[in-house]
């Protein structure tokens, strides 16, 4: 199958950037085909502005969506943009590598989404067209994240409650809006605050789950 | 009191923007004082990344978390950061005005938040300065948004889920990890699908949240 990887982290040599490209070797090793989006290499613009718009469907007033749905319409989204749709429509499965930062995604991946996710290419609320009916159905998605904080203060007895929870946000109000199966999660917790040995255990098991794919 | 109003809108004239400067005018009038950061008219920079920290604890490899510890310790963060910081200290009441896309805040607020919501200045993990002893702890915080979708649609038997519940991963996970105490949010749901007249008294109920704040 086709992967696409958002990764959106500012250090290669991260955990993050070590579980990219991990990903990426395990998957082609498996005979599927991956393209990857390195959000802070492409210095992709995380802020959504009328810069986007080449052609303002009202040059008085920006309203953002109404100029998504006319930059669709006529075909006049920025080049990036493009892009990225383009390498969307040619995925099956997105997989999103991310760092935690104040329980949700860094900037640049909302950007990401604020920009990429256009109406009349991931849905039509116009038509009604979103879940079920969402136009990335027969996609998959999934996160894949590090922590700062230990799998404790992320546990549903924990103080910041259980990330899987707190992830609705994205996984029901973000992925399945446009009809994207979600595939669970995968995350290595706090592995500053750990031993080298737990974070190479929770590396190979990131790799099964990846080999699993 | 004094008020600071995180203001996360491109168009000026929008419902939004109409709703930041009605919040200030009522407030001002009411005797408080109000300082307005306008992310999108500052040109807020949205990604945290190395251009950030001037004088770096690790050159080598680009830990972002370490890097906010030791530029808050040596005093070098950059200086758009420790204007929001000084607004930050200076305010008895955040309110943050943003239009919702994808059931959260545009990626130039959640920027905001990865840069300025600093460790050593909002909270301190490492002495477990966090929730009911994080660093904010005596300010208030209020959300004030517009959704695109409806509110049945934001409802808990709505395709989308209640939209207060959704928020939890700002209000709990961002705001109350600071010590923030959270006044409840306010919002206009769908204008672009309902009457002028409709929006109209939305936005009386708005002044008068506001006069009672």
């Amino acid at each position: 199958m086709n992967v696409l990887i958002i990764f959106a982290h500012p250090e290669p040599n991260s955990l993050n950037g070590v579980m990219k490209d991990l990903a990426a070797k395990t998957l082609r090793d498996n005979g599927h085909e991956v393209k990857i989006s390195d959000l802070y290499r492409m210095r992709f613009k995380a802020v959504l502005d009328e810069n986007d718009f080449s052609q303002r469907q009202n040059a008085e007033q920006f309203n953002p969506m109404m100029e998504q749905v006319n930059a669709v319409g006529t075909g006049s989204l920025s080049q990036d943009i493009k892009d990225e749709v383009e390498k969307m429509k040619w995925a099956d499965m997105i997989i999103f590598q991310f760092p935690v930062w104040w329980s949700s995604p860094p900037a640049i991946l909302k950007g990401w989404f604020d920009r990429v996710f256009l109406p009349g290419v991931v849905h039509n609320i116009a038509e009604g067209k979103m879940y079920d009916t969402g136009l990335l159905k027969g996609k998959k998605a999934m996160l894949s994240f590090t922590t700062g904080a230990p799998k404790e203060v992320y546990s549903s007895e924990g103080p910041h409650g259980d990330l899987n929870d707190i992830f609705k946000f994205i996984t029901h109000n973000i992925l399945e809006v446009t009809g994207l199966e979600i595939i669970p999660s995968i995350g290595i917790y706090g592995p500053a605050m750990t031993s080298k040995e737990h974070v190479k255990e929770e590396l190979e098991k990131f790799k099964e789950r990846i080999n699993s794919l």
